[in-house]
């Protein structure tokens, strides 16, 4: 059913994480987005070290790679683009807001080569020596005030972005409506059932037969609803009627 | 520069969340794309006083509601929004694929009304009795061999994709739509009215009751009709208790 697109040439590479935590959940995002080439530039090892022991650790952060400099990381990636929340760096680089089109332009280089998404540490994200490895840098748009995002929410934003294929057909079966005659049929129940009620009092019967008719056609009823409705309604009805007797 | 979509008038609910950090990520996400009614039903509650206390917590986990019930905590909303992971799910109810038409959908729908989001515990996600609260289930699309996403990041996505492109002119005059609140109203009076008629047997009453929500969900009433509806149904239940006399 899912037509993600194919995410085995992205390599995602976090330079210096410091936090297990969000090392998994990078990992996790890659593993459901289905990107799967985590590599590390020098991460805290001990964060390294428990994010690949805990429980659950997926075959994505059990492969993925240590490095110790950004050029070894991207040495075979064909594009590098860079994360960045900050938007108005004086650098000579192409800025791209994480949208459609972009989306578009690095799947359309992932079918030629790999591209290298780089995220910076949770604390200061990437310095302008990283940026200098990049050919794009890559922001998320969000609210002015609070630009800065969490790694592992970052990276999941992102994948989603790439993952999501070009937007489908609406396949959808619609469900089968109802026809005029079971709205009409529910329409003479209901008002039976307010006449018996005392809801509609004499003389007022024409008015909300309209009323009554209106509402039912309104409600643009499934033909399963209408059924079900219908039911309700008819053993309402009787009820109301036994006790008349 | 950002061209966010106004998201004042959604609401964030998290179901019986277990986790203080999964907590403080939702809260962060719903900072960075401008989302800041963030509620709360039965949070674990070490988890949630440990997410509220955490060095920069923010105003959004501060102000955060908490609610025994999700009837309560969606009162005031015009559309609820389940998400999940499973796809195939025996359930009536519309299923939503996250991506831009379901966005724009969504976006539409929180110029005239407050929408509820729902996202289910870290563990079970939400169960068939919160569904029976929602009109529209959302899945978002990732690899069918990992479709669970961590809390913190899906809120995170999908925030995203509701913030992400230009706002929309806000120019229909919409009819308003009916809140849960009143729905809710409608469904128990219809119940009632089944009760008293005999229609529901005694021991079913609890599938009879999600059966009635999801139909009158189903319906889509705008506040007009809403209120014409209870009228009716009020009516017909007050018959019936005087016959039951």
């Amino acid at each position: 059913m899912s037509t993600l697109a194919d995410l085995d040439a992205l390599v995602v590479v976090l330079v210096r994480p410091r936090n297990p935590l969000n090392i998994g959940a990078a990992a996790r995002a890659m593993s459901n987005f289905g990107a799967h080439r985590l590599r590390l530039i020098n991460p805290y090892a001990v964060a390294f070290r428990e994010a690949r022991s805990a429980v659950g650790a997926s075959s994505i952060l059990k492969n993925a790679e240590e490095f110790k400099t950004i050029a070894e990381a991207i040495a075979d990636c064909a594009l590098v683009v860079g994360t960045t929340a900050v938007r108005n760096r004086a650098l000579q680089l192409p800025l791209k807001r994480l949208h459609q089109p972009t989306g578009d332009a690095i799947r359309k280089r992932l079918q030629t080569g790999r591209v290298a998404l780089l995220f910076g540490s949770e604390k200061i994200g990437l310095t302008n020596e990283d940026f200098s490895h990049c050919h794009w840098l890559l922001s998320i748009p969000t609210q002015e005030t609070h630009v800065s995002m969490n790694l592992g929410q970052a990276v999941a934003v992102c994948l989603y972005e790439l993952a999501r294929g070009k937007p489908e057909k609406p396949a959808r079966t619609a469900a089968e409506l109802a026809t005029a005659g079971d709205a009409e049929q529910i329409t003479g129940g209901v008002l039976e059932a307010l006449r018996l009620s005392g809801y509609i009092k004499p003389g007022t019967e024409a008015m909300f037969e309209k009323k009554a008719r209106r509402l039912i056609r309104r409600l643009n009823l499934e033909a399963y609803d209408a059924k079900l409705l219908l039911g309700m309604v008819r053993q309402v009805v009787w009820k109301l009627r036994q006790e008349e007797k």
